[in-house]
């Protein structure tokens, strides 16, 4: 039985993680950590007996408490999750995301360490299979006019939010090289699904429609992200920490769209659901922010790495993932909650 | 007047640069911070009674102390030298790296941000041409077998103390990207002269020799570094703070060296001092550190672009600036401080 510590447990992409580990991997056990306790996710409710799964609330910046669960659990996998993830609120509030992703991600990686090593490239005998899985994304390569970046590419991050990402995944690749540690760093794109967070595009887009408001649309939906479906982003993580090259970067994209493809799939989705006298599509006004009107950014990146060494396709074409987030956000009468 | 917050003023590099810059520059009045109050640089001892400078106590690992020179001087210009910078120690002690240099970059950084600018790209009216200046090391793009690495290359640090300076980068780029401020980063190499500290390369090769002890060389003497002299340093970060493009990067090198051909010229100028029955040559022992041979490492990098753009040279040859450094140690009897 390995023993693997999952930091961010309670959010969309880790508690999907551990759910699916769990099944998938009977020799696994899971210690969970998060720095909410409360809104046990979905996904992990029925968990909650489950002798291969323990939760405690522990904030990454407390490094004698990570140290802690390092030495009660015996940890000897980690999958590290945890970080703030909001482009926008790392514009106003910068510190946090520093202490969190940055110093908070050391304080994973340097436990890790204390635990599995001896020495640098000595690592102790029970940890020598031992692994840390890093997420991140594809953000730390900054926006392109034209073209993909590969994992090649010199990181060029334009917000407070990315910068942190880079920072970190440095720290992790500088453990590599440093002490011998087997790392891996997945970098994905703008993962979505069933699960995820209401202040992320999809879920806005959805409260706005149905609550019959306008639906405003910055930099005239001309914004380029990558989409990746949650069960492509799980397969991912999936591949790259049980096949990936110690030291390696992978990132993991599924489709590329504009802004106002996304929103205008959505209301083609919701006149199916909830027909009206117009299209929710007469709905959208595009409209600049507060702070002016910015150049539309086009995040691009290949996926081609993780493909051809790690054989991963995305399986989920992009229509078909925004249904399933618009049946679940249905199904679930969350709909309601939000709007 | 202008006044500049420099940190880590009580460093080898920090002391220079605020004694050059007073010199040179009367328009500026400079508030220094160090961690360490002790032990005044002897550059800044004739500065203690000058009006244009004053010395606080200060750890930027504390944000708020930080924040609080900040508004006590109306800073409106940032030197930003504080850093911990020894590679093994960073082996041993990764986290003081972490928290100075990367959290503590930020800490500076976002200080700044919060004393000049209203919002993003929205710099407060009195600080419009406040500049950021960060102190870096060609070290954040590692080694390479050959050629030579430029401000282009992909950061890939090799040591935690690399890590964090890599880190630091791209926390102050992306403050540039992020909100528009006006940041400059200058990354020296292996910076040598007068007023070096203790711990470094050549006063312990001195130490070794003079003290009638062997000089142990590791990795056969073939690792290569870059050697830049502290008046070329000097000059660098002159002219990237007053002429450099904002949020651009500047490497600047002098001239790159295997550490056999330091040992061997710091033997030889002192034979020519306190020449003896043998060289000191005869000393120098190969030896392999304790955790086992390393493959040497190569550190190569282009100043092409600091060149093109600003026009800059090194002046100081390599020999002459041995010959300075060690004549230095020699008439302040500092050698028998260490001996």
């Amino acid at each position: 039985m390995r023993t693997m510590l999952v930091t961010g447990g309670n959010g969309f992409l880790g508690s999907r993680f551990i759910h699916e580990l769990l099944t998938k991997y009977p020799a696994y056990q899971i210690v969970a950590i998060d720095h909410e306790a409360e809104d046990v996710p979905e996904l992990l409710r029925p968990l909650l007996a489950c002798k291969r799964y323990a939760f405690h609330r522990v904030d990454i910046r407390n490094n004698e408490a990570v140290e802690q669960v390092f030495e009660q659990y015996d940890i000897s996998e980690v999958a590290h999750f945890a970080a703030k993830t909001h482009v926008g609120e790392s514009m106003r509030n910068p510190g946090i995301f520093a202490e969190t992703n940055v110093l908070g991600t050391f304080h994973v990686l340097d436990a890790a360490r204390k635990h599995w090593m001896n020495g640098p490239f000595e690592p102790k005998p029970a940890y020598s299979g031992s692994r840390f899985l890093h997420i991140s994304t594809d953000q730390v390569y900054g926006p392109r006019a034209e073209g993909f970046a590969d994992e090649t590419f010199k990181y060029d991050p334009i917000s407070p939010y990315a910068a942190s990402k880079a920072s970190s995944d440095l720290m992790v690749s500088g453990f590599h090289e440093s002490y011998g540690m087997d790392t891996v760093i997945l970098q994905a794109t703008n993962v979505f699904g069933p699960h995820q967070q209401n202040d992320k595009l999809i879920p806005i887009i959805m409260k706005k429609a149905l609550s019959g408001s306008t639906i405003p649309v910055y930099s005239g939906g001309e914004d380029v992200h990558d989409w990746l479906y949650i069960d492509d982003f799980w397969r991912a993580a999936d591949a790259v920490f049980h096949l990936g090259n110690a030291g390696e970067t992978y990132l993991a994209a599924g489709t590329a769209l504009k802004t106002i493809e996304i929103v205008e799939r959505l209301c083609q989705t919701l006149d199916r659901h909830f027909p009206g006298n117009d299209s929710y599509l007469s709905r959208i006004r595009f409209v600049e922010p507060a702070d002016g009107a910015k150049a539309p950014h086009r995040f691009a990146v290949s996926a081609d790495k993780l493909h051809q060494q790690l054989e991963f396709t995305p399986e989920t074409d992009v229509e078909r993932g925004i249904q399933e987030t618009v049946d679940w956000m249905l199904s679930k009468k969350r709909i309601w909650e939000v709007v």
